[in-house]
């Protein structure tokens, strides 16, 4: 049975039917889902979803950005908070949305649908802005090369351990969240950077 | 102008095959790349080339599972060194491999191409098998939950560290082998082990 119809202001009508995606991203391969799958799910007519999303790519590339722009919303650093404090909350946050959207997340980050150039980009773009927060964070202008490469390392750290705990769930959210904390130090970045190499 | 031909074992030109293939991912989307291609690059025929890979996503399966091998190959821990050294040479290892294979291993791990859930599973069982070693250098015999979650992070850390160098070289390999070895510690993984959580 469809959900009945609401009428929706445009923007909320918009937000409605990236949400619907979002949430049958991951529940079964994309290929699979049709744009009358989307439409049936959001209680809406096909010409609708159509009248938002040309095609079945660009409301996938759309979900996407959405989803990113949402989880780099709930993860923003409160610099009212100590250092430590702050990374702790916003990981916290980070770990309640990838739990609320953990198939979608799965499928975002490997593959299986990420094949679009796009979407890559997009993924691309929410690690730099990571990367940038904690620079920020951490009161590092100028990020040194060796200090890129741990930060763009850190959020491959993220991503794995993320990724192990959705197969598995073995320990609580809030374990997960102190041991990313403990795992980024600005020890280790003050030591990437004032580390010279001997060849 | 074609190589000449050679008269190989079946089991060296299927190598010599897939190392050809090897070096092709990446250069262009592997959409536009032809079994034609692979063939004039090997030096063969395109009925020898489909006689061992019998359509291009057989080709392609079988060269990301055999760089796969490659690399774990190249990068066996050596047991009789101590357990830093240990380390650090399977790293200087890994990063010769992805210095000489960059196109591919940016295009294996940065999807375009890895949509194949065959694909996937084969990066899933590299990643997998990294962690085993690791928990068998460290002398982890029963990894506990958080470990599992702080080894699959750090394998997250080395491909994020490693993508994030090939896109700018500006530090050296000995410098990033040792920024890696210094970002995994046995002390870290105690930690996560003997970190009891208060919720």
């Amino acid at each position: 049975m469809q959900a009945p119809r609401r009428r929706l202001s445009v923007a909320d009508r918009r937000e409605q039917l990236l949400g619907v995606c979002l949430g049958l991203i991951g529940t079964q391969p994309w290929d699979v889902v049709s744009m009358t799958d989307v439409a049936v799910a959001a209680g809406v007519s096909k010409p609708l979803l159509y009248h938002y999303f040309s095609t079945k790519s660009d409301l996938y590339r759309a979900t996407v950005r959405w989803a990113a722009d949402e989880l780099r919303d709930a993860t923003r650093l409160d610099p009212t908070l100590p250092i430590g404090r702050r990374l702790l909350e916003a990981l916290r946050a980070h770990l309640d949305w990838i739990d609320d959207n953990a198939l979608a997340y799965r499928a975002i980050l490997q593959g299986g649908i990420s094949s679009d150039r796009d979407v890559q980009d997009i993924v691309e773009q929410s690690r730099a802005e990571v990367v940038r927060r904690l620079a920020q964070a951490f009161g590092l202008v100028d990020l040194e090369p060796a200090q890129r490469v741990v930060l763009r390392g850190w959020v491959g750290f993220l991503e794995g351990a993320c990724l192990e705990w959705l197969n598995s769930r073995e320990i609580t959210k809030a374990h997960l969240a102190r041991l990313l904390a403990a795992s980024i130090t600005p020890g280790a970045l003050r030591a990437a950077a004032t580390h010279r190499p001997e060849d």
